[in-house]
């Protein structure tokens, strides 16, 4: 992706357990990064201890919160990609004091304690195309208003607003890429609460109905792990993007019925069932939304390479070797 | 105001021992309303012992975060006129944890205490002007887009953000109220952070030097405390207002020089000086900022009664009484 440029650089990885926090820091140490992880492991947020099988890095169990902690291990990093967060928009509404210490406040400790030690380290957020809501044109450019619809939302927005703000105030170089549905190896598919990517694909591969809410024909656009750490390798080497947000949207927007229908595909067959929405899904749901990425490939020449079915072939193919350490 | 309509019923005030939330206390007290007040007393925000003298109220001393207390004290309520929290933009750059505390948390904590202890109570949020940052149109209307400039306006737009999110999905009769500078009796003036007016009152009236950063042509707005006052009692009995968010607004842009003018005008004289603006205070400033309430006055029919000149006027005929209790 990009050779050699991370050789022997200092990366911390927060959330670097869970599915694309792990996925970079096996990319980067690979490439010969010196990588640090940190990951609080909480239950149930992607966190998993297989994904750092294997893995030449330095691991922290830590929550980012442990100020003593944290600011030894930021100290001297030259990159730092912050993946670390609650993620479910359903668990955001059933425990928002969770969501808001997961999403705001550790954002917040990780960019003080960065200040502190680390004032010139290349920041990248993981920010999340659900911050735009409801859609009020398609495709969502950077320029939506964002009024989200789930706590999750407003959380994942003040984060990427401190981001944006560290840079302005204090010259930090931050940038936020917004993240929409991604897949790929090392997902949790333990439940369905993390997207239903991830959990159409577990219950399409044990043989297990799938339920499409309301008529199956809402659109999104997917991403593939690969894809999304090109984005952020790219951006972290692109100093123009240095305050600025950037989505990182899919090849093209998909219906549910017709991901399914890949999805099926690839898996050999399914069934899926079209069902009422249950109410508290309902009063969340944002309906079509896909965003584009113009911006992005504008300013450091990203594209989406991998097609959705080649995407759902290799996450099939690690899951038909792993599936029950992710379940 | 709104003769007659708040007599006999129960209303909560929180942030009462303050500012906003004291005026709105006596006033309702005085119309009859069963008003129950509560405040963390948090130095430096502007909570004052000396606010509630006089008050016939029930009155806490508690943080909004303390879900045993507050739980309690919340249910049965018809009214939350919620006033708590961290006005100092400048304090929020210091300690913005404090901040997300007083701002964001307080104010989850404080809706998930009515969801569960007066669902149906009419709830109204003092947002703010600063929330929409630097403007990129004046005057500001309700539609700019939000760029906070400081913490403050991150969290104090996240705490608006749960309001009009717990209407949309919970149905709770929430509004929110963006406010401008206000000024009036009961506001400390016992430091520079939570605004210039009431330090230049506090520096004009014991014929101190004031000191305009950049040259004074900054043009802002104000609101009297007895307009706001009606702009919430109004908003709280127009059902039309409900998941809404509407600016305050002042008569018209003033520049600070004018300002100034008009203050050294009612004190009976006055100096100022213009500096260059400190570097930490540059950083946050917005330039030229004023709203229109135009969207107010059509909703609830309001608009600013109180002129800049006698509004000051009687600020002063109040400090010149209780300086001492305010400094």
């Amino acid at each position: 992706m990009t050779a050699g440029a991370f050789r022997g650089r200092r990366v911390l990885v927060t959330g670097g357990a869970g599915f694309l926090g792990s996925s970079m820091a096996h990319h980067l140490s690979a490439e010969g990064a010196q990588v640090t992880v940190i990951d609080a492991m909480v239950k149930d947020t992607g966190a998993n201890p297989f994904n750092l099988e294997g893995l030449k890095a330095d691991i922290h169990r830590k929550d980012l919160r442990d100020r003593e902690a944290i600011g030894p291990l930021v100290k001297g990093q030259d990159f730092v990609f912050h993946f670390a967060g609650q993620v479910s928009h359903s668990d955001s509404m059933r425990d928002p004091f969770q969501d808001l210490g997961a999403n705001a406040e550790a954002s917040l400790a990780l960019l003080e304690a960065c200040r502190r030690g680390c004032p010139e380290a290349r920041i990248l957020f993981s920010a999340t195309r659900q911050q735009y809501g409801r859609p009020r044109y398609l495709p969502l450019d950077e320029a939506h208003p964002q009024e989200a619809v789930d706590i999750n939302g407003i959380h994942k927005r003040a984060a990427e607003d401190y981001h944006l703000l560290y840079h302005r105030v204090y010259g930090m170089r931050c940038t936020s890429l917004r993240l929409t549905n991604t897949y790929g190896p090392r997902q949790l598919l333990a439940h369905p609460r993390q997207g239903f990517v991830p959990w159409f694909v577990r219950l399409a591969m044990e043989g297990k109905p799938l339920q499409l809410f309301g008529g199956g024909e809402q659109r999104r656009d997917f991403s593939y792990v690969d894809d999304v750490l090109e984005a952020f390798l790219r951006t972290a080497l692109n100093d123009a993007t240095l305050g600025e947000a950037y989505n990182v949207g899919g090849e093209r927007p998909y219906s549910l019925n017709e991901f399914v229908r890949v999805l099926f595909e690839v898996v050999g067959g399914g069934t899926s069932t079209v069902v009422p929405f249950p109410p508290e899904k309902k009063s969340i749901d944002i309906g079509d939304a896909y965003c584009t990425a113009d911006k992005l490939a504008r300013a450091v020449g990203w594209a989406p390479k991998v097609p959705l079915k080649e995407g759902l072939e290799r996450t099939v193919a690690f899951y038909r070797k792993h599936l029950e350490r992710y379940t």
